[in-house]
């Protein structure tokens, strides 16, 4: 499960006591060796977490040294003091880097609406900074401290061949489970030894998270903390900076997009109480605004998750979603398959053998839907979990 | 149960044999004996069924005599057949009324994509006619033939001194459950005996269906099928036009308004699964549409929904709900009570006792979340569900 860092970085993660049990770690520390031009994008939520708008500020500098994560708590909804607090933690892990504040982005995870346990964290960054390491387990380590109800460690790595010279891109995230006692995060740090311009490290960011993170969805609630991070600190280049040709940048895009989708689709499998993994392809529309909206629809239908738990190839479910996407739209643009199976066809519903069907269904955790419409020819995939009641369970019962 | 009929109203119900089981009904007339004003308020869904499109294109009509209600089956999503067959289904009622087949409006609702199985209603609609009567039985018999899985026929009455005449208005509704095996439908006819222009029709109807239908949501799936009908038919005044003035009009919308909210009650407390009954104020707006988009993702979060279920006063996840709403705001502006408990103030949360909150939550069916804004004096009422494990059975595990 381990991935190599890039060149030039390091990575820790612990265990400081925000939670409880103390094997599971809550504090993870993402450090450069040269300075990182970095890129970031955040929740839309215009409630948001302190850690959200420290970070949101800071990340528009050139560069970055380094990004703090604690899980266990949020930050969020805290007021003032949250944003002293949030300054504060970076504060003192540039005091023991010896950067500037303003050189550390900070997350944090968890629990909303509580004062952070600033004595916990002025006991456990003097100790992580000292384990910072350059290896595989670091990286992991700190992969692990950033997370909250995840079952398992996302982290993917791809390298490309950029001017003779090899560059790595790797990343961990967490999310998008949420029990509690609050509401869950999202969060992913993607490291490059690439050397990006800050346009650069920006535009492919945002190519990468439109394609992943902003086309998952679990139950649609939005988190106030959600945050993807970029830092590309050159060093697979000495550090110096060294511009990139258009073929090296679409080279390095794809070879983005990929981590970016592999963390993401870490995140759907993960997702809480889910049977089911759902590949939504929406094609043949206008725009890809129109493409994503219809998508995003079907993903948050409780009746249509609901259907394919259920291993029902509800096909009315699907095609009335699309419906009330506020895309303009009749049934006659829209023709859908289930697992490759046609079920409607230009407005009109299919015989098809809803047995097998209803067989596929049940015997993949993989489902597929695919909606073909005669609007234009942009096209989406998007991906989601079905609705089971250990989702309900999960987000309902644990108060006593 | 019953409830009386307005003068100059008749209607019936009975099984016609579209459900399988002889005890339950499937086909439901309501006749008024004078032409009657009507309106209608439909599902914004760009797919409709085809009665939805007849009736839509009838309702325009100055006058309407009767409207037929078949169970079982929806008649959505079948393209030109679907509509020839419910524009049959008008004719053969008309047919036995002695009017014209544009004076009858239709609804269906039931299992969607499949064809109306006409030989049924061949022989029900003779059968109904001579079965109409002015009688709260009868009416009650029509208010369970366009029922589908509700556990309970749905109706309620109001009565008004307009000039000296008792003025009478009267509806059932059915909903919102869904079950299947597929989706499902709000359907409402309400009847008045009072004497109304077409623009009057249409803009009471329109502004008790803002106030009632259009303010409640069970998972947010917008049906296909949705309909409300309004027909006035001027029996209290001997079915003459007979203008009301300004305080005549107020006082009839305020009944209407009335009689809508109890049938959209009866939808809420009837919704599939549901333990508790949520009522969302939303206050302190710009505008009544942001108090609405405000309260419908407050009710359509899955997050807040399960909340309610455990008992869990989760004030992040109604306040992080509000502000993923799209409308313009920060968390200062906003304030949160449950069960009037005070949990957040100005944008930060306030201590209270979690114990007796969620108490207070377990202990009443009903639940009221009361949002307050800084941002202006607009402010709307809304309902929902809450999200339970049974609701997840109902919609998934019926295919074996």
């Amino acid at each position: 499960m381990s991935k190599p860092l890039p060149q030039g970085f390091r990575a820790a993660g612990l265990h400081c006591g925000i939670k409880k049990d103390p094997a599971i770690f809550d504090l993870s520390l993402f450090v450069s060796d040269f300075p990182a031009t970095s890129a970031g994008l955040f929740t839309q939520n215009r409630v948001c977490g302190a850690p959200v708008k420290v970070s949101r500020e800071r990340i528009r500098r050139t560069t970055s040294r380094a990004v703090v994560i604690n899980s266990g708590n949020s930050n969020a909804c805290t007021g003032e003091q949250g944003l002293a607090d949030a300054r504060w933690m970076t504060g003192l892990v540039a005091e023991h880097l010896g950067c500037a504040a303003e050189d550390v982005a900070v997350c944090s995870t968890g629990v909303i609406g509580r004062f952070l346990p600033k004595e916990k964290l002025a006991a456990g960054i003097p100790q992580i900074v000292p384990q910072l390491a350059a290896t595989p387990e670091a990286f992991e380590l700190a992969a692990r401290g950033i997370l909250t109800t995840d079952t398992c460690v996302k982290m993917a790595t791809r390298t490309i061949l950029v001017q003779g010279q090899t560059v790595r891109i790797s990343g961990c995230s967490k999310g998008a489970a949420m029990i509690g006692p609050n509401m869950a995060t999202m969060l992913c740090v993607i490291l490059t030894d690439a050397s990006l311009t800050v346009a650069e490290a920006d535009q492919t960011l945002r190519h990468a998270v439109d394609r992943s993170f902003n086309s998952i969805s679990v139950e649609g609630h939005t988190s106030t903390s959600d945050t993807v991070l970029l830092l590309a600190n050159g060093a697979a280049f000495g550090g110096k900076a060294s511009p990139l040709n258009a073929a090296d940048l679409a080279q390095f895009q794809q070879a983005l997009d990929e981590v970016a989708a592999d963390l993401a689709m870490a995140i759907i499998s993960d997702a809480e109480g889910a049977t089911h993994i759902v590949t939504i392809d929406v094609k043949g529309c206008r725009t890809r605004d129109e493409a994503m909206r219809i998508a995003k629809t079907v993903a948050d239908s409780a009746l249509v998750k609901t259907a394919i738990h259920g291993a029902d190839p509800n096909w009315g479910r699907i095609v009335s979603a699309a419906g009330y996407s506020g895309v303009d739209l009749y049934e006659e643009n829209i023709s859908l398959k289930v697992n490759g199976i046609p079920l409607y066809q230009a407005g009109t519903p299919l015989p098809f053998d809803a047995t097998a069907a209803s067989k596929s269904i049940r015997d993949n955790r993989d489902t597929h839907i695919e909606l073909d419409l005669t609007l234009g020819t942009a096209e989406v995939r998007y991906w989601t979990s079905d609705l089971t009641a250990e989702y309900v369970r999960l987000n309902a019962d644990y108060t006593t």
